[in-house]
């Protein structure tokens, strides 16, 4: 059994990670940290999880994290890269599903999440936990930086293209749309529904923290810079993440079989049928990605439709993803799930 | 293995049917019939299930049910009482998901339902399965009447305090809300996105077709004829429901007792801690029901909260719930799903 | 021209006061306060007003609301208490759309809203606004504490009833639900979009602001004390309530004529015909009540169906009604909208 | 007062103009037809006109439609165009809100309608009724052929930079989004709430029927044909829609000044302030479209974002303002109608 510890587990991603490890076989849930609501019981804040989850959340201080095998942290940005260093010490292994350990640059990084980073070495160190492309590292490694939620749809869609080099890598688009959950369990008044509900918007045109993220794993995938151009709406919706991806093809292959080909071997996506158009909820409280690729009328502009639930293969689905690569378990342990439709 | 047959497999409670099936481990999914989609992959409809189900719509005709050990009708009422009995005369066992069973006076059913009975016999020998009420005679039935939605969530609330004999069985009221699922898979104009979402009102004031199945089981439970109010009404949203219940209380008794007493075994009855009020998202995808039980201001009056998921506790899956216990399996096999929050 | 003030003009009552006034040919706005909000213009805040309100929000200290007519206060519970007297004093009128002056028991009033309450006095000077009951009185009001939304919905669904005497006061019923914009425009996490969406919750069982307002009001109307279980329920939508009422009938009356004799003379009380079962959506954005009485199956319960738009007929709207009432403008001033449907 | 006549008033667009005209002070509503529902009040199918449209749908048949001084067509595609020239022939203006008459090419418009075309001659006669573009012809046109909810989006979105001249015109694309209204009402099974609700998918991507109109507006902006992706997305929301529109820059301009220049005397077009990001929210019932314009991080991607409500500015709306030019009255007449926010 892994001893599990959570970080945070307070928000849509902890409890999403409940779900998820409170039925995984090969899982002891030894700890749930939450400075807040020390003492509370879990069911009690998420009765979906009576019967299930018998823990009390337990003030960071006195949670032993150091007893666990591996740790998650479910917190918001600029907290693990502050824990991380003495638990790897106490050899714990940690995925982080915030920012800390995503982005290489470090400069990059402190200007986007705007402040400076406390253990530059560890993100050197960090492997970026997204299986369909960096699998064998994850195997080995310690410290797991896992995928934003946008992130992981608009990479999936993008990287066949340009592995292949099939598209012009300049001037990418990726049209992208998430459920409100991606905005956290926060008291935000733009979250409220009666604010986001029956509405839709864009947001962060101007710039929002996931570009350079995509940029980046988007050029490791071409081998050189791209230019991408990154535009996130909210839907009034709760679970669900669709990204439109635009490419202009300077190659004529067969698109369908190019995707089919590259994502053969992944249990976790899903290349429909050419003609296809993916919903969300095909993939609610799942861990895929299905993904549709399209040439409207045979024109030179590529098409990818690409669906995940931003909190399953955008988040806890892909944590605990990594958690079985890093533990030599059955890549889809725990992740069996049908989604739920309707 | 238990080799199952599904009648009727594109409504809602059959894609139900098949998410629970296809991950029981003692179920193999044999066939499932469609007249209108027939050589169609049910994955195809239904893309959630990819992966899951390989199974083709079959044509009824060739479908040979015969051949199961059990059949799940997830069909149109007036369709199982026209097969039931040569199935069982081929010692196929039968759970309807339908109404063709549940209502034990023929007279009042075909008032309510609109048309003849094909085999009345049928009716007496069939066993109403709410198995909190049920459970034995469900162990050796061959044909079960699977409870409608609003008829689970009504009785289960209702039935603790009129066993007691401590409310007035002449003046219940249940004001029940139910998500759009119930309505079912069909094309009607009412149950549109546009109709539908962002509305609320109430419907079937005048007579709804479970006010005689939720009588029937009440007069069970007191031994008498009570007099119930019934109100349904339509929410915008697609699953749940929730049944707010009034009676007059006759005597002083500790209702949270009451109630935790009498669910004190049941695995699908969950009693709230006093002062509760249950969600219909804390039981989204998982069969059970919640309950609280309230006297507000210490009046005379008590009243009942009571949550359903209608497509699972109020369908498919006390369906699969009756099917474990005609078996002999752990009742809640297949059916420790984690609800799926938010 | 009536020269109008608002204090408080940052929640969904105080914009919604905007969107009505906005175009009231009898009215100039002439200020409107926000004390976090002083000098963002208001189109900035809420850019559905662009083109209608050049207002921007004023400092409290700086809004010399003594130049008004009439002061709107949409602030939250306790402020307006503090603030009318001067104004008063001033000449101004006031039409407080919060809790201030609605309960004349003053020890009622500060039990519930736990706060002492500034200018007892004022209170019994205050005429209720509620239009259909206290038109006359509101017509001399200097100081009109406007109903609140379940109070206005409820109260016009048992008055006739109760006025004609016709069923038992001791025991009514009254099972409300509202859409979320009813909790107001405050950053909470219960009514986030994640929270409050796809979900469906009863709340204040034990007891709920409102049930005092609402158990003053039918006291009047029958002329003695009344026994009300009132238990409020949160929809998955943004703007309207339904009241489904239950009452014992104690004579034979025709309830249908019942109804429409007591609303014939009302602009905004829409008694529809017989069977009818009334949607929120039909009254989005108006500020009409729609009810419909049934009796089903002939019984001797009484089922009244009440939709309200929280925000007009429940808020924004009845205080121009009241305002309209007050100056002597026709009632239906600015208030002819027709309710936006689909 | 005009004497107008509605063609198929059952369905949203016909709703709405109902909902618009019935307080228009020069408009005298003379006739609704409907073959389905003759007989029936209209008020009874919309219970939210009670009050304010006394009529009964007439059968086409005695609709007497040539006594008219204008009549809408609210139909299906494929019957103003056998109407429409006994009606012309008769004096009668026509405003076709169906795609009859939008595109000039006869050949596109047989096969992307699947349709003989029953009068290519009055399609050269009729004026494509986008106000913005074709005001002047507008106004003494017979035959008005509305312009789509889509079209009108990306059209206004992108016809001051393809004006300018400030973009590559050979690689536009349109990414769009659209609640349900879009669709119409009719009983489908994609549009059901329980389908289409807490969901989001592309459709059409392989050819949409409004790409040919939106290429056709573009290719009369920029004097020569484009070339355009247009991707439609489906909504799980009511009313509006959300245009996401890119284009390449191969020139540097002020581009708000150009977009605030090309609308200055535009009453239903309001260019948002630099940064702004566009709600559907704000123009939930009125006949605004409101607009932004991006340029991400300084690159050579312009981004606009568009929204309207799809039934008022994308359909009834813009039939009214189209109504208002032909026969001389302020433009704005009847649809001063400020959003329902929240």
């Amino acid at each position: 059994m892994i001893k599990v510890g959570i970080v945070g587990g307070t928000g849509y991603t902890g409890v999403e990670l409940l779900r998820l490890l409170a039925v995984h076989p090969q899982v002891q849930l030894q700890v749930i940290t939450s400075r807040a609501d020390a003492g509370t019981p879990v069911s009690q804040m998420f009765p979906s999880l009576r019967g299930y989850v018998d823990l009390v959340f337990t003030h960071p201080d006195q949670a032993h994290l150091e007893q666990c095998d591996l740790v998650f942290f479910a917190t918001p940005n600029g907290i693990a890269m502050h824990q991380a260093r003495a638990l790897l010490d106490a050899g714990v292994r940690l995925i982080d599903l915030a920012a800390d350990f995503r982005i290489k640059d470090i400069t990059v990084w402190e200007k986007w999440y705007g402040m400076t980073h406390a253990c530059p070495d560890l993100v050197s160190e960090a492997v970026y936990g997204l299986p369909e492309v960096n699998r064998d590292k994850i195997r080995q490694a310690r410290l797991v930086a896992n995928p934003g939620c946008y992130p992981t749809a608009v990479q999936l869609g993008f990287i066949p293209l340009l592995e292949a080099g099939v598209i012009e890598d300049a001037s990418l688009i990726a049209d992208a749309k998430s459920g409100v959950s991606g905005a956290g369990r926060k008291a935000e008044m733009h979250i409220l529904l009666a604010e986001a509900g029956d509405n839709f918007k864009a947001y962060g045109v101007a710039g929002h923290r996931h570009l350079p993220e995509i940029s980046q794993g988007l050029t490791l995938a071409v081998g050189k810079p791209v230019g991408l151009t990154f535009v996130p709406h909210l839907l009034p919706m709760i679970r669900g993440i669709h990204a439109t991806l635009y490419g202009r093809l300077k190659k004529d292959v067969d698109l369908q079989a190019l995707f089919e080909q590259r994502y053969a071997n992944e249990a976790f996506v899903d290349v429909l049928p050419a003609g296809s158009m993916p919903e969300t909820r095909s993939v609610r409280g799942s861990n895929h990605c299905r993904i549709a690729v399209h040439r409207p009328q045979g024109g030179d502009t590529v098409v990818v439709l690409s669906v995940i639930d931003n909190l399953v293969k955008g988040a806890a689905g892909q944590a605990v993803q990594n958690m079985n690569i890093m533990f030599g378990l059955p890549e889809a342990t725990a992740l069996g799930i049908v989604p739920l439709l309707p």
